[in-house]
């Protein structure tokens, strides 16, 4: 028996560390290049899981609170799961609650990863290089724990900012490089604000431009037998002329696109993000898919993960044609 | 007795309600400048606090990482809070074992501030507008909890990242004018990367000097009775030249000032940091002051807080000259 276990845990292990970008490829293949981001607020929470959820508490708010992002979470998990290969759960959401959210957060992703969906975890850190470190080891395991490290096995990539340049990126891309790990580095983000700083003009071009490069060369080592590097870059949907300029200069990275549907942009808003072979990009769409059923009114709360699976389906169709 | 409680909140929460530039500079003029950085990191915290929280904890290894951070985070804090006015906590190192190691963070924090310390949470987070509002709420309480808030009293600042622009900044610096909390944006960082992007040319001045004026700006309804801004800038010890220049373009800023000791600057190089009035700037030493005892032989690992509350008083010492 422990022989056997041994074997099937090096099978998984030998899964885990084949390169993440050739990983998001097979499934992308396989499902479709949506992403679906997982953003639970617990104001648009569905009230039959809130009540569930402070009834199991026993009057502790923050932990209901927590227990009820997390059964909506599995929720919506289990809605789209058939239909995509990746999900984004947003810690923003889950870090409200402290660490009652925290565990939640954690929870969500090893729920997602069971599920056989890859999970990018939306943190957007940023520090320099021996804290970078601890942030890589909070994400993908490996800090010091007594004689032991800390294993943390339900978290696939993360999204960074690369604002302190290479030694706060570096401890992340050598995860990525040898434990089958991904990256995404903010370039050009979906947000109305994005271009004070990311517009800026440096040497005839654009500063996310620089990063642009910066990003293409620190994948250089991590590309997999799909041509494609698991260090990649976040491009939003919303600004399709930068997406298209970035593009050209990132031909090996895939980009995590997002600002679809509630952000604005549209389907042929996000061409300009996929290479000519078809590949190169996912596109993310969160509150459209989380809260389809407040958007229409022929659904009932009780009916939130039809509203987001439909909403899954339609968006794929969209992207499709 | 009901009264005696509710006018004892209201009294806390006109005290948490100043201005944060005012209650800083008021600490700086108490106790000086010397802001000490709380990094845990397992392997250096003293054996006795691991075996102590190896017993305490049963067996339960992340469990008993977090208290080992806690019980070290505790007894730094109590070493060094007579001699300084802030601490800043750096949430990568909690953040390590997961949810026990974010219990542990927030436990460190409410410990200083029972302690009458102001506490810099060092998150360095940054996100687009609705999700920066969420880290807003992770951080100073305010988010959604059924018919109520999360009421969070434990961190008066935090630290940021202002890659994306205003819309994933102005949520906190409603904080700062309304609540008298603070941020530290990242201007130039201490590390030796942070000429990546941060000196790329713009317009003649380097790109950390373009941030340097939106901070400024950004700042501008948040200044105090003393003339300072609850909304600051980091700006590394380890760059005197960029120091100087951010200097004069942010007047009416605080510097939040890392790299002194472990990272190598001077008492000589941080003199750039600060205003002619002698206010403006905090000078941080994390590895320098948690682990004195390991620096110099004359220390045990049972000394760790002598040690530490020695090398503060150096510190203090050195900037005072």
């Amino acid at each position: 028996v422990n022989g056997r276990k041994k074997s099937g845990l090096n099978y998984l292990k030998s899964i885990y560390m084949k390169n993440f970008a050739d990983r998001l490829v097979d499934g992308v293949l396989a499902k479709g290049a949506v992403c679906v981001g997982i953003d639970p607020r617990l104001d648009m929470v569905p009230s039959f899981l809130k009540d569930e959820a402070l009834q199991e508490a026993n009057g502790d708010k923050l932990r209901a609170a927590a227990l009820a992002l997390l059964s909506f979470s599995r929720g919506i998990i289990d809605a789209v799961k058939d239909e995509v290969c990746v999900v984004k759960p947003q810690s923003a959401f889950y870090e409200q609650y402290g660490h009652h959210g925290v565990w939640a957060f954690e929870e969500a992703c090893a729920y997602a990863k069971s599920q056989g969906l890859l999970v990018v975890a939306d943190v957007k850190r940023s520090d320099i290089d021996s804290t970078a470190e601890a942030y890589a080891n909070a994400f993908f395991g490996g800090a010091d724990l007594f004689e032991d490290k800390t294993d943390i096995d339900f978290i696939d990539a993360v999204t960074l900012n690369a604002y302190l340049g290479w030694d706060g990126i570096k401890p992340f891309v050598e995860y990525c490089a040898k434990q089958g790990k991904g990256i995404f580095i903010l370039a050009k983000t979906s947000n109305r604000s994005s271009g004070d700083f990311q517009n800026l003009p440096v040497d005839g071009q654009s500063f996310c431009e620089i990063v642009g490069q910066y990003i293409d060369s620190w994948g250089a080592d991590c590309v997999g037998e799909n041509g494609y590097s698991s260090v990649g870059a976040v491009v939003g949907a919303t600004h399709p002329v930068e997406a298209a300029r970035l593009r050209k200069l990132m031909p090996h990275n895939f980009f995590l696109v997002p600002g679809f549907g509630a952000q604005g942009a549209t389907a042929d808003d996000v061409k300009a993000s996929f290479n000519s072979d078809g590949l190169g990009a996912i596109i993310n769409s969160s509150r459209g898919i989380n809260y389809a059923y407040s958007a229409d009114g022929k659904y009932s709360e009780r009916d939130y993960q039809e509203a987001a699976f439909d909403a899954v389906v339609l968006m794929k169709k969209q992207l499709g044609a």
